[in-house]
């Protein structure tokens, strides 16, 4: 069975890792039958957003203890993540991953990775182990391996063309391209699969669920194991 | 388009709608094409617990504010939910249905349901609507079904035979049938489909989202329209 490591910052779209995106990384690594291991960083989150509302609130949540509630429990903190442990890395979106993990949210183009998202995503990618990104998560990989390759940077893509997002992840080097909220983007180079998921902020959960179904199929075929 | 109400308590196993299970029904009901709207009892939760650690906080949160994060904020307050604007309902699982739908995780067989759920349930039992309910959540329709069809109770499933659950919906004059995670249980006369979900507690994500995707097959079946 593959080892998968998904990395989640939170609970709900407004300032942690999106629900439905993560529960749909999580069904389809299942219908691999992978073994899934969860992590995340053992902080406060950036904020805390009322999702009835949208508003910001007073309250102070921490990454690892809501991300929790997504994976019935299953979640160590970031800084236990060890690349031997795992075959493949999966970063599912939401605001929280562009407030939590890096910084996109509040610096656009000037933004910065959290020092272990760093660690772990570099480490993956120095030791050829595949990894999956969704919605604005791959602005992570973007960022980090845009310009690594020396030659055309990673191609991947954030939704629809000439968004401030795919924008800057041009500005880093990477390739951007366009897709829908049911489509995967694949780059067996960079060893790199993402897909736009709620970046399509009208997609119904259906298509976000099949995108990301096409993602992980796409990061299985990677690994050289046959779909399930 | 079928018109579906579903009825979230908080976004968490522990405390709120469990959140795998949301997700699954949400995305099987777009799969349908279903118009979607998500009510909650606009109150606070019975408890809050810290998902990581398993134990409960002094926290306060509210059902409603909490579930809009599983719906990307598509919420609205249990009391405005009308009858006559759905053609079904679905009632997710998780400790939060035995915690604040009905009194189940505190009084067992002695549980009361709240009267907004209460009010809900009956009026779409009464009108022959159909509606879903998976994990726990099935205890509310034995509660309130349970006898009042006269004849034989309401055929329900709550996962493995035998159990303190199983028992108690027994003991309301439902009829109890053990299923898989990946089954649905379908009662075409009081017009309830339920799903055991998480009552099997080691399930994969993939076979609760399965048996979420049967049971809400079985209410497309109840309502007359041809499977997507």
């Amino acid at each position: 069975m593959a080892r998968i490591a998904v990395m989640l910052c939170g609970s709900g779209r407004g300032d942690g890792s999106e629900i439905q995106e993560s529960v749909s990384v999580l069904v389809h690594l299942a219908r691999h039958n992978a073994t899934i291991r969860c992590f995340a960083p053992d902080q406060d989150q950036a904020d805390v957003i009322d999702h009835a509302t949208g508003k910001p609130t007073a309250e102070r949540r921490n990454c690892m203890h809501e991300a929790a509630r997504i994976s019935r429990g299953n979640i160590a903190p970031l800084t236990a993540l060890q690349l031997a442990d795992h075959d493949a890395l999966v970063i599912p979106g939401g605001f929280g991953a562009a407030k939590n993990l890096c910084t996109f949210a509040a610096d656009g183009p000037a933004m910065t990775v959290h020092p272990e998202v760093t660690r772990v995503v570099l480490g993956f990618a120095q030791a050829r182990k595949p990894m999956a990104l969704c919605c604005i998560a791959p602005m992570i990989a973007a960022r980090l391996l845009g310009k690594a390759a020396g030659g055309p940077g990673v191609r991947l893509t954030l939704g629809p063309a000439g968004s401030p997002a795919a924008q800057a992840a041009e500005s880093f080097g990477a390739v951007h391209v366009p897709a829908a909220a049911t489509e995967a983007v694949v780059d067996t180079q960079a060893r790199v699969v993402t897909s736009p998921a709620y970046m399509h902020d009208h997609a119904t959960p259906f298509e976000v669920y099949t995108g990301i179904g096409r993602m992980i199929d796409g990061l299985w075929q990677m690994l050289g194991r046959p779909a399930a």
